[in-house]
């Protein structure tokens, strides 16, 4: 059973999650090799055919042709949360603790071993972002949840143990620091100036424009002008919504086209960097929340947080965002 | 010339440093091999003889003998700060910037190309210690400077570019995001409590016992009740004290052989792990301030932060600090 404890001088909740110590990890060279790797691994554990690897399937959406399906998801077998565990705080000398209640599952983005979300049909993209709203929407029901967190890690360096396509869902009993500093910082401005913070940033990014890689008609995909990292990437829906559970059917589309085309353009211009992918949401947000506003962020890896970042919690970003937009537009 | 970029979701400030683009590397190998390194390298820019390679001498601390040196203070010929920019702050639609005023140099530990902390004679460490506190001072001197961030970045995966055992130091115009919640949280729990959190952090620790790594007359080192990553280390001075400036001479001894014992164990225990250590210091603190204590850490880099900890915040933590705790004490 996995515990959480508060670090009250950063506020940062840590999961110990001893379980974690046993995943395992198929990065057997330095360097990945989609190109090189096959269709199905008979030791893949989110190959058809080896779910007796799996430890259960919670969801699964079934492809046209009803033998086979387009995503799955199952609990993570190394989970640093766990619905079993019981909630209830208490307190050890200046510091806050609480079971790892939650959940930690990984969605399978495909049945294909080695089809990656640039390569894949537009309607397999569609059906990842249709199972990351449904399974959403229904663990929105545990009121013991506060936050849902989908993110894709790609890349060892990234934090990735296995291969094959998949993205993981994290549910926590607490909002973490990095949520309620959002938070915080975009109610404050939207008591200031009457608008949303996330809106204005859209709308000077619009205005600027040498920062603007990608638009459809509900989604626009730029490069910040605080970018943490080189081609740091923000998608934005264009119509104010709270929260993930608000999007529409029309927009679910257009974001598939939109991460296919953002993670396209990362292998093609980029030779495939490892990248962490976050859906940064609000969870327990009002439907009608005037000051938050969710969307996506997209990290690359290529730089090292060293002493200086840690301690001060400050950033060290060896490119401007416009010179990278303009490499991912044109090429270096 | 760098730049300053506020991020207005995480009020985190980003440094562009273009600069930082050309840092030499000198890890040819995956790993270090500190053994195999020579005493002198002629083509490390920190060696004795090798004088020509560096932008500037700011500081040296003479050797007894008259000929030799100590520890140097050099500019970082790659700088994310440089105090020939102009300060000047402006606003960019809901961006705040700011120029890269400030300073960011090296301090050479030692003329000796391969020998590291743990091998250094103790008046060695000493001089380390002192050297950082001269120029910590000196650099206060400078009103427009917020925060002075001393740290040493230790192997590859750490962010170090050079083997030549040094540690950095950057002086920012700004008040860092993480240096700001750790203030706000001290001042409230004070508020609360009445008592210093850091002091009753160190209170519960002493009184717990099975996280006390080391103690002496001034410092304890220990594993934080809530470490976020895997052998992470916190050397408190046992008196309350505001700001590293406050040091008094005994202490300096005695932090030199605490952070000889300290990193000495790592050494001898996790085979020299790749590692960030922090002072974690209050540089605008009043001198008899009762809420804030400075504090050095040290993060081994054995963890990698992947989707969910950078979207959240929280970090996962594999293994309990107790337990981590009685294998640097007794092996594994």
């Amino acid at each position: 059973m996995s515990e959480l404890r508060q670090n009250p001088l950063s506020g940062q909740w840590v999961v110990y999650a001893p379980l974690r110590k046993k995943r395992p990890y198929d990065f057997h060279a330095s360097e990945r090799e989609t190109a090189g790797l096959p269709e199905r691994d008979t030791s893949c554990p989110f190959c058809p055919g080896n779910e007796r690897m799996l430890p259960d399937i919670i969801l699964e959406k079934p492809d046209g042709d009803g033998v086979s399906w387009m995503t799955r998801v199952v609990p993570n077998k190394y989970a640093a949360f766990e619905s079993s565990c019981l909630e209830m705080n208490s307190e050890n000398g200046p510091y806050a603790i609480t079971p790892g209640y939650g959940y930690h599952e990984v969605i399978i983005e495909s049945p294909i071993h080695n089809e990656d979300i640039p390569r894949m049909a537009p309607e397999r993209v569609a059906a990842i972002v249709e199972t990351y709203y449904k399974r959403y929407v229904e663990i929105l029901a545990d009121r013991k949840i506060m936050e849902v967190f989908i993110f894709r890690n790609h890349g060892k360096s990234a934090g990735t143990s296995l291969v094959h396509p998949h993205s993981q869902l994290i549910a926590t009993p607490v909002v973490p620091a990095g949520i309620e500093t959002k938070k915080k910082r975009a109610r404050e401005y939207f008591r200031e100036c009457k608008h949303c913070l996330f809106c204005d940033i859209l709308r000077f990014e619009r205005s600027s424009g040498n920062r603007i890689l990608f638009e459809n008609g509900s989604f626009v995909a730029f490069i910040p002008y605080a970018a943490e990292v080189p081609f740091e990437l923000w998608i934005f829906p264009k119509a104010h919504q709270s929260d993930f559970r608000l999007i529409s059917d029309t927009q679910k589309g257009e974001l598939a086209t939109m991460l296919k085309s953002v993670l396209g353009v990362l292998t093609q211009r980029l030779g495939d960097p490892d990248y962490n992918l976050l859906l940064s949401t609000f969870t327990r947000a009002d439907r009608d929340d005037r000051s938050l506003h969710w969307h996506i962020v997209v990290r690359p890896r290529t730089t090292i947080k060293a002493g200086f970042e840690i301690g001060s919690g400050m950033a060290i970003n060896p490119s401007f965002p416009e010179e990278d937009c303009r490499i991912l537009k044109e090429g270096p």
